[in-house]
This record gives structure tokens, sequence and C-alpha cells, in this order.
């Protein structure tokens, strides 16, 4: 049980000094996923990808039914996180270690837990980062996405003690062998055509690059639905009248929105890319508002045989969201090489399940 | 049947001339109510109370399903009476004697009738107002809520006659015993963690105050969706064009999505108040606009033991919206102690079932 | 299979010297249509035609649940010809011989093919006048809806040879006995205060012009996520970024969605008339962009007695969608009498069924 919060009964959220490690925190809110959900993510991204858009298409893939999208999974456990590990956050820096487990269906119901696995406190003890590992579960217990994430908090007393101190290591990529891998793809039942590209795992090379072409344009009203969708509560997506007079001026995007957007413009270049199975790190390199729009290009990293399947291959992929400028030249690193391209906004490490042509 | 119109086969709307004491109206356009209403709901306005959010939070309450959320239910059904009761509104003046019946689950079909009980033309004879109850049932006939409502409606013909001349009384709360009760709460069922607060009825006392803390800005898509998603048909909540031309020269919200957005963030410090059983009055304060923020404070007014039930109490609340300005001072009254506060745009006064802590 | 884009995994569309008379091209991304395609299409456009409305009106009706809006049917199989057909257009000239099929319920996959079935190259070689007949049909291979569509497209190389040259006729509008007619209406069994309006089809007469009344403001946010939701890829639509450096400045919305608006707003005189069977013909006459408030009027062209049925006629329509002007004065023509009234954006003709009052 929760414990009650002194003089209010309002969530204040978690400080830093509120964490410690070890620490265990059941998420409140579960969420019945539901075809609705698909849809209005549909209807707030642009997703084309075949198999979360149809039934018939899944079947022939071997599922019961289309599964709901990947990241609109992540984005609804994440969403659960948010009042008790960042409502207080000054930045979110990181994801490691995100690993996609058994499909989520319709009428799934995705509930959420986080433990506390590091703990830094900053030097100017205003703010300490906070290392939490997040597991969503299905009503069957059944693990749909575990990831790590690292955010700056800030601390209700700066002299308040720390409730440890450790930084926990984390994988640079996941491996193989940990992968939750889809059910067999029968042969002959892929359609190329109606996936919308021709591009089988083999045909893709590491160092390749793809500029994913289209830009979109995001409403306020776009990404506060989406967050609102997610249950989503951080204040700085949602209030104008508080946020104009804050740091930027304006309601900053979710940062999650802009990689649903990448994801979907990635479709016209990584059509079979069908599934995401991990997030293998990620950073929002800078802050997205109402009326930009953003652009994607992909980076194949690396080419992954999957041991014992020759229906799918794994890539390893590295796509960056752009802002208010295309993706053409391929946009990364500032003239210094070490910053990135003031354009850039998203860089996002994950791997996807490319059918194999056989 | 309805009577042609002369000349046109357009629905002009209801003068108060063609009210009269008695007179039953059905309204048009049945609507079954889906899954996805309440999805999209959620999404609109960012909802975390889990009985509608979680079917497996919903079963270990006693519900086969989530319900749709009590205000959904209720903007859907008072949408219905628009076309007939309110297109020649000038004012929407209040609510009383609401009571919500039985539960509406994705599937069922609503539609509404109303019966005019009360007539008062103005001494201008330019309006009257029109006092109407309202009720939406199932498909199986089975109540959902029934409401009075009075709103100020022009005169096609000032020299017209009055269809009558009545005011009804109105209850000023719904009594305990007219409430509609939940089914019974396993013991030990209820989840307080997943439901996002260890508060039970019996930490709510009479005369406390909550600041929701929260605010959410609107866009003008998200009222415009919200309530052509209740197929409210009033023009001021649409057209641009022509209220830019009228008294506010912007359009004017729908008040049921401030109320919807007032109980979306009241979960901060109420999330325990799972169902809305009854409102017991309301008042739309002042108009909101598109970029409005709102935020809201509720006053605890009654706590109501339940005869014959030890699971759950009922809290009699009085929630106001409050428009660009924080609730923390509690913003209730104006200097001269009568009117409203300028930053006060709703003032409802609504029973909620919270479970007991036993 | 597509074929392979040579230098690119990204689909650059096809240009006017790609098309060859004969063509068949199978569109990517099936689509499941979803309940909640049918409610956020309610939500985007406020429609109110009761039988997409109501599952129980649906069933009195003789359909075992409400079937799927035909525009929304329709604008998803149009989604899907555009990354072959019309992602190099510069103008979507017209339709003709649109046929609704089977109806459409909430679990049909839709998937769509098109065959070319015209080429004429412009004489500035610059760009070529293409026509396919577009088919979407369900997962039974059932014909939903098909038409025929021509557009204007780009040249990649203006010196390329064109596929060949032919100009398709088409019927000025679906016969009669072509019309798939909906089950039969037993008798006594529509319910005409529940839809809305007591004229039937005998009270409409060729050449009765009826004013929608209401308008309907249009903001970004409405129109990309209806575009979205069908997966309609035409870039002009939701990048800002370009389009701001672009012909007109703005965004374009896509013409469909104004085609839902007027229907929508056509329930204002129109209530009875639950399904459209044909679109004999369309012209998107001028661009509308975000901001713009649509009102609409419709012209009875026919009254069409259906061959062995008693239950419905049919009615021609003429809907002109009309921008930023009310539509009481009918506007169509400029006072040259040949071109458009500067407010028409859309001139759209089509065949709805009506119940006979019998």
């Amino acid at each position: 049980m929760r414990e009650t919060y002194p003089g209010t009964k309002t969530n204040p959220g978690n400080y830093f000094e509120d964490f410690h490690l070890g620490q265990e925190i059941r998420h409140a809110t579960p969420r019945t996923v539901t075809e609705a959900d698909a849809i209005l993510y549909l209807g707030l991204t642009g997703g084309r990808f075949a198999l979360a858009s149809a039934s018939t298409f899944a079947a022939r893939m071997g599922y019961d039914e289309a599964p709901i999208d990947d990241f609109l999974t992540f984005h609804i456990v994440f969403g659960k996180t948010v009042p008790d590990v960042s409502l207080n956050a000054v930045a979110n820096l990181g994801y490691a270690e995100g690993r996609f487990g058994v499909p989520v269906f319709p009428g799934d119901t995705l509930s959420a837990t986080s433990r506390v696995i590091g703990l830094k406190e900053n030097s100017n003890r205003q703010t300490g980062v906070v290392y939490v590992r997040s597991t969503g579960v299905n009503q069957r217990g059944e693990t749909v996405v575990d990831y790590v994430r690292w955010v700056m908090v800030r601390k209700r007393d700066a002299d308040a003690p720390a409730g440890g101190t450790q930084v926990p290591d984390t994988a640079p990529s996941v491996g193989v062998a940990d992968l939750h891998l889809p059910p067999p793809l029968p042969a002959g039942a892929y359609d190329w055509d109606l996936a919308g590209s021709p591009f089988a795992w083999e045909d893709y090379q590491p160092g390749e690059k793809i500029d994913h072409v289209d830009g979109i344009t995001i409403e306020e009203s776009d990404h506060m639905t989406a967050t609102r969708l997610y249950q989503n509560t951080a204040r700085v997506h949602f209030n104008q009248h508080s946020e104009g007079q804050g740091r930027f001026g304006r309601r900053l995007i979710y940062g999650g929105h802009i990689i649903s957007l990448a994801r979907a413009l990635s479709f016209n270049g990584l059509a079979n890319a069908q599934r995401v199975v991990a997030i293998n790190g990620g950073r929002h390199v800078a802050p997205c508002f109402g009326g930009d729009t953003i652009y994607a290009w992909t980076r194949v990293e690396e080419s992954l045989a999957l041991p014992g399947r020759t229906d799918y291959g794994a890539l390893r992929l590295r796509t960056f969201g752009i802002k208010n400028h295309p993706a053409t030249g391929f946009p990364e690193r500032a003239e210094n090489g070490k910053d990135y391209d003031p354009a850039v906004v998203l860089d996002l490490d994950y791997t996807v399940l490319v059918p194999r042509r056989k």
C-alpha cells in the first residue's frame, strides 16, 4: 500500500530522497487495451505496417489477431510509471535494455511495476538521477515489455540524504538470444505486395542509410490526445497556462510521440519491419513543440540472424527524428563532430524483425 | 411522429412558444455506445479512474466489464436532446435531480426522451425558460440517467402565447435512498494501489477542500471532437465563421466538456470516487474558449452512509472548474461575497461512491 | 510483386510514364475496419444518420449490426491507392461510376486494387492524366466499392514516352439496375422519430433545394487525424514545413474530408438518406485549409423508383460544399454563369436510398 501524504490527498510525486535502492513500486491504473486504442493510435500517428493494420495479414503471419503496436504498448506502460517516477523529473535522460515480451492483443489489461536499480545524487544536491527497471505485464502476469529508464529528479530538500548511490551497468544492446520471437512464419504466407515493400531482411546491410522522405507536422491536439491516451500525466505536456511561464514558454511534446511518428514515417523504407523487439537505447536530444514538423532517417547498425530461425532476421536500427528540416542529408552530428546536429530531436537504437526472403 | 416543418425539410429547432406543459419529445438518433467511445473519451479528457480503465479492475468490483464513464453517458443522452430542446437556447441555466441508473456497458444502445415540466415566459416576451426532465434509456428500456434541465429559449414571435406557466420544484440534492447502487464489493477485492490512492470514504470529511493541482489546456479540436462524439449539434460550438461575428467572437466550448475535464482532474485527490451516482445541481458560471486552461478544486459537502451497505459510502461533492488560474486558493466567491470569483467557470454539485476501508 | 526501386528502399510513387494501359496494381496495407473507426469518424465529422449510429436501428432495418459509413469505406479504399496512383499527382480531377457494393461491418478487412483504364499526356509533356478503376474488396473478395478516378500526374522525364493514349468513356450516373440494394425493410420497422425526420422518399422532388443550415470549422488536427485514419499518405495534407514553402503556403485538406463534412451536415434535411449507393461524379472545385468553415446545400437531381422494391426509393443528389459562406442562397455558379461561385469547394453527384412511406 502506498503511504498517505501528510496534509493532502493529492499525489505530489516522489522526490529524489523518496527513492531507495531495491524499492518496488506498483503503479496505478491498470488499462485494458482495445481495438480502439490501436485505431486512435493509427489516427494520431499514421502507421501503415500491415501486421498492426489487418487481422487477415496477422493471421497469415501466425497471429490469432492483429497485435497492438509495440510502441503503443510501451507508451501505455511508460505512462503508468510517470506519477510515481517522473512527476518531479527535470529531464528524461535515457532508456536501455528495453525488451518486448509476449504480444498484446485487444482485450488484454496492462499494469506496471518499477524497481529502483540505481541512484546518484548530483553534486549540487538539488537533483539526482534515478534508475528504474519498469515492467509491464498483462492480466496473466506475462511480461509485455520491460526496460531501464533513468531520469533526473528534483530533491524536495537539498539537505536530505540520498537513498543510496549506485549506477547500474546496462547492456549496449539486447542480445539476440534474449529477444522474444514471433510465431513461425509459414512458408509463402507473407504477402510482400500487401506489406508495401519487396525488401527482405537480406536486402538491408549494416551502414545503409534510409531517408524516410515524408514529414508530419504536430498539432497540440494530436500530441495531447496521444499522451492522454497513455494516461501519462506529466504536467509539461498539457498546461499552457503554467508552461507559458516556464522554460520554453510552450507545452513540451511527450518524447514518446516523436518515437511513434518516426516509427510511422519509417514505413517508407522499412515496411517489412513488422515487429519491434527491443529498445537498445534512446535519447530525446531536443524538445519538440506544437507546430514542429518531424522527419526521420535510419541507419542499419547490425544485421542479426536469429538462431534456429530461417523465417525472420533481426536488424538493429538507429532512427533519428529530425525537426523542421528534411532528413535528406542524414543529419546526425554538428560540425564539431561531437554534439548532435541542431535539427536532431531523437536518437533511437532499437531492433526490429523482418521476414527473410527464403 | 414529429410534425413536418412548413416550407423546409430542415429542423429549425423549437422556439419557446412551441413547447407546452406535459409535452413528451422522443429524441432522434439512438446511439450504440462502444469501447471506442470509452477510449476516445479517455483520449480527450485524460481520465484515470481504474474502474473505467480496466476490465480486470471492474471484475474485482463485481462488474462484468468496465462500465462506460458516467459523464460520457450523460453527455450522449444530453446531446440527443439538443436539436429539440436547446437549438434556439440563449443560455443553459441549470441542472437538478440528475440520477444515474443502471450502468452502461459497451454495446448498449442509448436513446432519450424529454418531458416539458415547466415554462416561464420572461417579462420582455422575447424569451422564456423551458424546464424539461430528460431520460436516457438503454435498449431494454432501463433508465441510465435522468435529470431536470432548464434553458432560456428564444421566441419565434414575441406576441405568441406561451404554452403554460409553471416553475417546477426540484430537490436540492438526490436523496441517498434514490441512488442506484453498484454491485456488492467483495471483501478484500478492492486494490487501493492500482486505484492510485489509499483514501477511503472514511477519510473524507465535510468541509474538506482538495486542490486537484493540475491544469489542462483545451484545443478547439479537442472540444469539438468530444462534442461531435456526443452528437450534440449546438451551433455555437462548431462554427467559427458565424461565432466570429457573434457575442464572444469565438466558438463556445460545450459546458459538459468542462465537467469532464474537472472530473478527470479530480482523480488527483479523489481517485477512489469510482462512480458518479447523482448530479444534484450544476451551473456553467462563465464561458470557456479554445486555449483556456482548466484547473479544478473540490469541497466535500456531505458524507453519506448508504443504508444497508458497508462496502461503499457516498460523498456529496462540489467541484469548481477554474479557468486560467491555479485552484490553489480555492477560488469561489468574488470580493463582494456574492458573485462568483471571475476565474470560476463551473460549479457542479454531484454525488460519488467511494469504497469504505472496512 | 512490385518492382524494386533502384538505389533506394523508399517508394517514390509512380510518374506518368510508369503507368500503362491495362496495368493492374495491388495496393499495400490491408485494413481491418472496426467499431473504433466508426466512432472516430463520427467524432471527426459529427454524423447523425441513425443506421450508422445504432445497432438496434440497424437491426430493425434488417442488418445484423450497424454497417460502416459508406464514405468511410470509400476513404479507406481511396487511401490505399494514393501511394501507387497519386503520390506524384498535381490535381485530383474527378470521380465517376462509383458504386458501393456489399456493406462493410466492423471486423471486415479491406484491400484494394486499381486498373489503369486511360492515359492522356498533356501537350506540355510535363504531366498527363491517368484514369484508374479502383476496387475495394473485403476479406471474402466481395466488392465493397469501386469507382473510376482520374488524376493529373507529373512525369519524371518530359521526354519519356507515355504508356498509351486512351480516354475512357464513363457513364454520367450509375443506373438504378446497377445499384447494390439493402436488405428488405420490414413493414412498420422504420422509426421516423428516431431517424430524426418525417420526410420519406416521396417527399423529395427533382429540382428541390435544401440548405443544410449549419457550418463546421475545420481544425488542422481534425483533417489530419481523419486522413491518417484512412492511411492516405498524400504529402500535401500533413507537412506544414514543406507546404509552407509551396503553392498555397498551407497544408491542403484531403477533399474526402470535405465530402464527409458535407454528408454529415446534410443530415439536417436528409436524415432518412441512410445509405449512399453511388458516387456518380464529383469535383473538388477549390482547396480548403485549416480554419475554413464548411456549409452545404443539396439539389435533388432525380427521384428514382427501384425495380421490384416498394420499401426504398433512390434520390440522385447534388451536394455543394461551400466555404466561409452560408449556403442560404444556394451558391453554385459565378456571375458569368459558367464558372463556379468562388465559395463552392465541392460539387458531388451521388445517389442515396430513402425509405418510402408506404
